[in-house]
């Protein structure tokens, strides 16, 4: 990662850091059951192409087998159906050809995914438990914060709040038998705070806020920007995040939304909210530089 | 599941029902976390084969998006990967092709997948939550019940052993605000009961123990067979498993495994479990015919 982070910075590409998927909490040190947070994946792996498109270079920090940019488009079909054999003249006396017709947008979504590969700004790193993920966070963290301003953290994974510390973990499968569970769960660290502080203190930094309950959603916004004095939370409710999210900053609120007709039209809501932080990033460079220049002088 | 059990069994064709992944607890009614179970859906997609292989017609309850058979060989996979676009003479400009050979041994999965969808003997049936699965698992169980012995049961989903009532739920997201998370979970009702005494009486009736203690394993299996009177529990412990399992009977043990040299020949343990139950069944459907012959005379 930090490899990446040094090579496009020194082109002064601007890199943002996405993490996407849902965290993984083992109820026991052999794992059997475990505690998982509901998330496909699809905000981080959409997030991803809209700010590849935009010029960015992009950490893709995702829960293993969570969609992924691009082929998250075809995660319904099953691929053996898109696929046929006709006979040739080659050894095996069968050669495999594709059913384009089924693969709707196949060909520019190739290509952009062709041309990502070329830039190589696309660098996938997976993780499975909050454990794995809290890690990578941090070494990612450190990794770009030598990019001060120019880098992003866009932090859409659902990360769990609680888990079960190993020194009171059960080393083997909670028997059945033993009758009903009790499970009793810590809070796990809020790492916003040492991110936004210590590892990366001028990164422009997103978090999210997802909530079921439509009433309390600003509020508990307003409330994650005051703790931990970052720059953006994106708020979304449970039901409507595919087609509506406030981008909430100590300043103002902005409203997103996708009409219906815009859905008919393939828009994705993420296309809209990357259009909007690449351009409060903007000036948010701007502004540091200004600050800077002032000091100078 | 009734027409596709009724079909196959009207043509003396043996069914069974596979379940295959594991399932999801919610934790809130509008779920944000879930309690899962560790299963990629392995043993059970590749069981499929093998009993589709020995001519059985089968309903494969599954987990979405768990592992499938036939597409399960490439899950690891980016399939955008295979594909590369070609200048083509047609209206788009391109024409996608598959580099077959970062498939390996397509041409064979392809013909085995197309010759099974032919033949109409794979059913699939996706569930996600815990109360689906229980629910789907009664359906099949009664579309099954009028085959008799001719009706197997392979329980090898990773069903969880607790839930929260519907009742004790919270509607909303659990706010971590509130501090550690004390989760108090029921027993969810064992199905193996019902099923081999009121479902489907009469059918073969195989059920799966995972531990990850080796020393428990032979003893809770057998509790398992006094319990719920069913004919064979297939023990696994969890680190061995794709290596290593027993057979158990009410009379007897049968250790099978897969040699390291088996495995690099690409041999499957599923290949030898589904080999020794259809013979189990038939000596089963056999017994019970006689004993079924000697009450007449």
């Amino acid at each position: 990662m930090a490899e990446f982070a040094r090579d496009h910075g020194s082109r002064g590409t601007r890199v943002v850091l996405i993490t996407s998927g849902g965290t993984k909490v083992p109820l026991e040190s052999r794992t059997v059951r475990f505690l998982d947070n509901f998330s496909s994946g699809r905000r981080g792996s959409a997030s991803a192409e809209y700010f590849l498109q935009a010029g960015y270079a992009v950490i893709f920090l995702h829960r293993h087998r969570s969609m992924y940019p691009y082929s998250r488009r075809y995660t319904s079909h099953n691929w053996l159906d898109t696929l046929r054999l006709v006979p040739s003249s080659d050894s095996s006396g069968h050669q495999v050809q594709v059913e384009q017709s089924q693969l709707p947008g196949i060909v520019r979504v190739l290509q952009e995914y062709g041309s990502m590969k070329e830039s190589g700004r696309l660098l996938p790193v997976e993780f499975n438990t909050l454990s794995d993920y809290l890690h990578l966070l941090q070494a990612a963290a450190q990794a770009v914060s030598s990019l001060g301003s120019n880098a992003m953290f866009y932090l859409a994974a659902a990360v769990s709040d609680f888990y079960i510390p190993a020194s009171e973990m059960p080393e083997h499968k909670i028997q059945s038998s033993s009758g009903p569970l009790q499970i009793t769960m810590k809070m796990v660290p809020k790492m916003l705070s040492p991110l936004v502080k210590d590892w990366a203190p001028k990164a422009f930094v997103i978090s999210f806020k997802l909530e079921t309950d439509p009433s309390i959603l600003i509020e508990r916004a307003r409330k994650a920007l005051a703790t931990y004095s970052h720059q953006v939370v994106v708020a979304n409710v449970l039901d409507s995040r595919r087609s509506y999210v406030v981008i909430v900053t100590n300043t103002d609120e902005a409203n997103l939304s996708v009409s219906e007709q815009e859905e008919t039209l393939g828009v994705e809501i993420e296309e809209k909210i990357i259009k909007d932080l690449v351009a409060r990033h903007t000036s948010f460079i701007g502004n540091l530089d200004e600050k800077n220049l002032a000091c100078k002088n």
